[in-house]
């Protein structure tokens, strides 16, 4: 087990009706905020006069700023920081999705920075102070409401980068199962997907021994695949949706990479394909994933044999390990595919003609390598491309 | 999943050497300290040298009080809070295993409050406020590194009282799986007990659906179980004790309490035990759990049942579910057998005589109920203790 250093202050409320609660919980951290969000879906639901009706009732004062976006942009973000500033914001309370969180991030590292904050994105500089941030969780997939990353976009080249760091988990976050009833099923998918995603980076790893995170890992994936096709077919089941919801945050929150690196490189590759194509982030990764997979299973045949034991009941070939290896990733496509994912990047409007361009951009012109499991360069990364397309 | 509230704020710093960075993280709290601890193998391992150096080396000064026993007692707990007091200290240092931890939180809740803080464990009084606690943990087994529980002995009528609050989680807690490598047998065995009965009181819940966690309960046990065996075996198997180590943290930091009530009964009745004839909490739990599973499965034979196949391996019969929740259980004694633990209380000195007043006291002479699975009075905690006496 590696050593580590662990800490997630991230309170979390979670249940029916949570989100009646936010007022209070915002008012613990400032009596004037900016209320984040994205589009007209939360405005339709209900769900955000709830929330004003709340901030209203806690004496909590606030400033709106829509217009979040899937794959969010610096230049809202840019627009956010301005806003706090002028109007003496303490927290920044972000209502929606991985994007909308994510935005809230940015804007709270970038209000206390004199630089431009893109510069926490491309390691040109570390934040060293934050604004909190509270969510309230509407989509269950990206595990940014107790995570301590960010993924914004530059659409100056239209570079997508992430930022990690102990200062962007958020001081609280609201989920509240029942707000994810009216999800699309496409985005449903997708955050499956994207939650899955986030536990397998963690599970491919060199690190030795990592028995109990394994394990962990192993019954989050099982939880998830198994109440996913039921979320998807009664939509408004709760006891399936808390599970969900439940396991998108325990899959990103840090607890499962305690003694372990874990590998990212799928999330690499994949940020550069929804940063030209601008798909959804999960939708990406279902196709990236499986093709990395096939890419370097060779390289620890073992540990995707007891993937596929232990996450997909896979019999053992005992004296084939590489057949059970393989028949884990083919149970993850079908799996895929049956709850209506793509696992192939043709199928989401790519073509042949931008694969090496995105190549090297994830690997820096070829100069660096992105994940640990087996570091992949331009080569590497086109190959799984390749393999990815269709 | 039941609704609930989550936050646990203790940074863990966890790994080889890692207790030499103590003073820099007690700095960090307070110049000034109280250095809490057991009896004498904490010096005679050269432990306490290391953090007093460390100590030194970061300019933070400390006084010490030694002393602390297995079940810690009321009367050194006052002296630590009269010492807070003289001497201005402020972060209580606890270097030891549970119950040094328990007698520092008990110090910590106690030193700003102006009553008798046996209040706070009898229930007649809340805490509002504490001093911040950091330990240097030398044994897997209580939890009480990341957990919001203190447990207390008052010499006065041998009560054992537990208190859990928010405020009791500590700032930070150092684990090197090293530290354990000097433990004997026995006191290790009692330490898996203590271990595995954080999970399993988790475990049985009337609470549904519980999926997630159930499966990640699951895991931490499996991972126990199979690792119990090789610390006992090779003794200064670091890979072995840190999977331990890490499991007992994560056994009782309340993440595997998520959205699901606890049973405890067995943790209420053991207290009378070890409150009256001073044997280890963990080897008291070795003989009550299985007993109280004997009283009470037929309340969930499925979950039993659940618990024999995924935990231990037990095929199920599905004609005849009670005999696999019975396997269960005989698979549990006997694993506990087989690392040395006794499963009868005849075992530890426990005779007939005092069964009575046990039962009596552990229901407030028969006025309330301990347990949420089966809510226990006082015949039927009797009923168990006559199960677990021989």
């Amino acid at each position: 087990m590696d050593n580590f250093v662990f800490r997630n202050p991230t309170r979390i409320i979670f249940g029916r009706n949570a989100e009646t609660g936010v007022g209070k919980e915002a008012l613990a951290a400032a009596s004037r905020i900016l209320l984040h969000f994205g589009g007209a879906s939360a405005e339709k639901s209900g769900l955000l006069g709830r929330i004003r009706a709340s901030l209203k009732a806690a004496g909590v004062e606030w400033v709106e700023l829509p217009g979040v976006v899937p794959n969010p942009r610096l230049s809202l973000v840019h627009q956010g920081i301005a806003l706090c500033r002028e109007r003496g914001l303490g927290l920044i309370l972000a209502v929606g999705g991985g994007s909308v969180i994510d935005s809230a991030k940015a804007i709270a590292v970038g209000v206390p920075y004199s630089g431009d904050v893109w510069d926490f994105y491309t390691g040109k500089a570390r934040p060293s102070e934050s604004l909190p941030v509270g969510t309230v969780l509407t989509i269950p997939a990206a595990g940014s409401e107790a995570s301590s990353g960010s993924v914004l976009t530059n659409e100056e080249g239209w570079y997508k980068r992430a930022l990690d760091d102990e200062l962007l988990y958020p001081r609280f976050s609201i989920l509240n199962p029942e707000l994810a009833f009216s999800l699309p099923p496409g985005q449903i998918a997708n955050g499956v997907a994207d939650i899955m995603a986030h536990l397998m980076e963690r599970y491919f790893t060199n690190s030795r021994p990592v028995e109990l995170t394994d394990r962990l890992i192993e019954g989050t994936l099982r939880t998830v695949i198994h109440v996913a096709p039921r979320v998807l077919a009664e939509r408004d089941n709760y006891d399936a949706w808390a599970e969900l919801m439940w396991s998108g945050c325990v899959a990103h929150n840090n607890s499962l990479s305690t003694g372990r690196e874990g590998d990212w490189a799928s999330h690499d590759i994949e940020h550069e394909v929804s940063g030209i194509y601008d798909v959804a982030h999960g939708a990406g990764l279902a196709a990236i994933i499986p093709a990395w997979m096939k890419f370097v299973y060779r390289h620890d045949v073992a540990r995707f044999a007891q993937y596929a034991v232990r996450v997909w009941g896979v019999e053992q070939s005992f004296d084939d390990p590489e057949r059970t290896a393989l028949a884990g990733i083919a149970r993850l496509e079908s799996f895929w595919n049956s709850i209506g994912l793509a696992t192939r990047l043709s199928a989401l409007g790519v073509g042949r003609d931008r694969l090496a361009e995105m190549a090297a951009k994830c690997s820096s012109g070829g100069t660096k390598t992105v994940g640990h499991f087996v570091p992949i360069g331009e080569k590497e990364a086109r190959g799984i491309l390749d393999l990815a397309l269709q």
